[in-house]
Formats: structure tokens, sequence, C-alpha cells
């Protein structure tokens, strides 16, 4: 089931407050209020409550929120109550330290192949994966996977987003400083290191 | 001179517009229209149109825009005319990962010191600068840096934030996958990976 109408800004969202449901079951917390919430998201209320509204989820006044069950929801929505495999595609300094990350495992991510084009780097293993060989990159669909985290020099970039969407990749995060031209039905999320601290020093 | 209505959001684009601005440069182009520029970029023209014109720059119907006084005009504005110096706050996979990083120079960013707590690490070279003691990081202020990136683990974030921020340092890039308290004046901009990476299951 798809909620067409969720804004963009609310699925950004959602895995903050899956985080945050994920701690209060740990906690063992029956309950939540959008106001306890809020305060541990650094958000407002209402923001809070219109979110999760969009996904379903509903409180009770003067109870809150059953952080069993909407954390459940949450998960099951944004389609993380399943192992998501993700290819790694760029062995270096950035794709290493991905591959270690260990903030992946929360959302019940796996790393589940990395490749490079670097004979020097294929096969040795980092994050507990060998690298393979990047022309093995269409095996990835046959495997199960669907995501891909790109951690390529920028004029690779593009080369590679294509080769992953013929096997099959259907969402990408790019740490590649470049735009990556890729057909509607591919989700890609850049994030670009420079850009993001090119904007501070507007602020000093 | 601040023009204080300008959005966020437009902000954030305007390191786009000068990467592209300083392409434009490097290849002598006089003269940019907005149609083209939006070609580069994928983003539409009104929409490039009105960001530039926060920023007092107007081109002219049938011409564009000047490309040398624009690219100096956004630079100057994002105080990007100037070399910027940032502390580097972690060596460790990913801290490293961002000391060797080119990118930073586009802007004119310079990782003037790079500190960790790990006294294998303390007296080690990364990315030409040699790691220092985190003890070491209220010397900052002294030495002209203002901006720092943070990428430690979440739990020892809070305290560096704290210590940076102590010895003068105005604007932050987080890395770090935690909420940062810090006063109003403070700017930080946080990115969180897995958060990133948490939204696109969504989109399969």
């Amino acid at each position: 089931m798809k909620y067409r109408k969720i804004p963009e800004e609310t699925i950004r969202r959602m895995p903050r407050y899956l985080r945050a449901f994920s701690t209060l079951q740990s906690e063992n917390q029956g309950y939540i209020s959008s106001q306890l919430l809020a305060e541990r998201l650094h958000l407002n209320p209402p923001q809070i409550r219109k979110d999760l509204s969009y996904f379903g989820a509903f409180g009770t006044r003067g109870i809150g929120y059953p952080v069993q069950s909407t954390a459940e929801q949450i998960r099951s929505i944004l389609k993380l109550n399943i192992t998501q495999r993700a290819a790694l595609v760029g062995a270096g300094r950035l794709g290493t330290a991905i591959a270690s990350y260990h903030g992946f495992s929360l959302f019940g991510f796996d790393i589940a192949a990395v490749f490079d084009n670097d004979r020097q780097k294929i096969g040795r293993r980092i994050g507990g994966r060998t690298i393979e060989d990047v022309s093995r990159i269409g095996s990835v669909g046959s495997r199960g996977i669907q995501l891909a985290i790109l951690a390529v020099p920028a004029e690779a970039a593009q080369t590679c987003a294509d080769q992953l969407i013929k096997a099959g990749i259907k969402g990408i995060l790019s740490l590649s400083p470049c735009y990556l031209e890729t057909p509607k039905r591919i989700k890609v999320i850049s994030i670009d290191l420079a850009m993001e601290l090119g904007t501070l020093p507007y602020y000093l």
C-alpha cells in the first residue's frame, strides 16, 4: 500500500521517527506523547502529529502513540521490516568508511556487495565483504540487491549508475559530487559534502 | 551586507550555482542564460532567476547573466572569496576520507587542523595535516578557524561540539548520527548517511 500524497519532507523525517520509536521499544515504553517525542526529536508536536497521520498512525489524546505498533507500522511502510540489501560501488577512502559504518544496521541494511575497478583492491575485504571487480556489477539483480551506494569519483558516477540501473537497482544514494541522469522510476538521493560545507561561511 | 530574507533552500542551492559559474569561467564564457544554466543544473529557469535575484544578480533578457561578475558576486556573498579554514574532528575512516577529499578546495576550503583522541593516531599525517590531540581543540579560535567538520561517534559529538563552540567555531558540518544541542548563533548542518539511506526502500 502506498499513500501517494505523502510529501517528500515527511518521508525524509520518517527514519528519525523510526529511530526514536526503536529506542523507545528498547526502553520498554508503552506509549509516547507527541509532546515528549517532539522534545526527543527537536521537532514541534503538530509537525509530528501531521507526519505520523500520513502513515495512518494516530495517537490517543492524553495517552499518546502506542510504541510497539507505531514502530512496526513505520518500519513496514518504509519497508525496513525486511533486510534491505545494498551494493556499494567504490572502495576508496569514503567507500571503506561506509562499508564499516555500523549505523546502517539499525535500519536493517546489509551492504551485501562491494565493487571497485582497482585491481589492487579487488579480492581484499572491507566491512566483512570481499571487494569484487566492478565488471560483476550486473549480478546485483540476481542477488536480490535493489539499492546501491555510489562512492566513486564524479567522472565514473554516471557510468556506474547506468550499469546499476541496467542490473535492476531501483534506488541510489550517491556521494559522488555530480548530477546523475536517471529514469524517473529510479529514486536518487545525492549528498555532496563540499556543497553542504559550501553554505556554512554565509552564516558566519 | 546580509539579505535577511533569503530562504534557506536558496542558500543551499547557491554552491551549485557557484560551481556552475566557476566551470563557465574556466570555459571562458561571457554570458549564460537562465535557460542554459537550468539545463546544466537540472533546475527550472524561473527558480534560478528567483534564487539569483535574492543575491542582486539580474540577467539581461536575450543575453543572460555575465559569468565573471556573477561568479564573483556569489563567491563574495557566500564568503567563499577568501580561504575558509576548517577544523576536522575525528580521524577515523570517515574523517580520513574527508581529510583527503579534493572537492572542498573548489570552494576554497582548507582543512587547517585535524583532531582525534586516539593516541595511536595523534602525530600521524592525513590529508597533509598532522593529527593533533583533541585536547588542543581550544586553539582553533586563535588559528583563525571558524568552521568545523565533526566526524566522531555519536556519543562524543556533543562534547566535541561544545568544545568547538567554546573555542570560537561558528559553523559545524556534522556527520555524526545524532542531534547537536547548540546556541542559535551557531549554524549546524547535519548529514546522517543511515537516515538518508533509510528513506530509499520506501520508493522501491
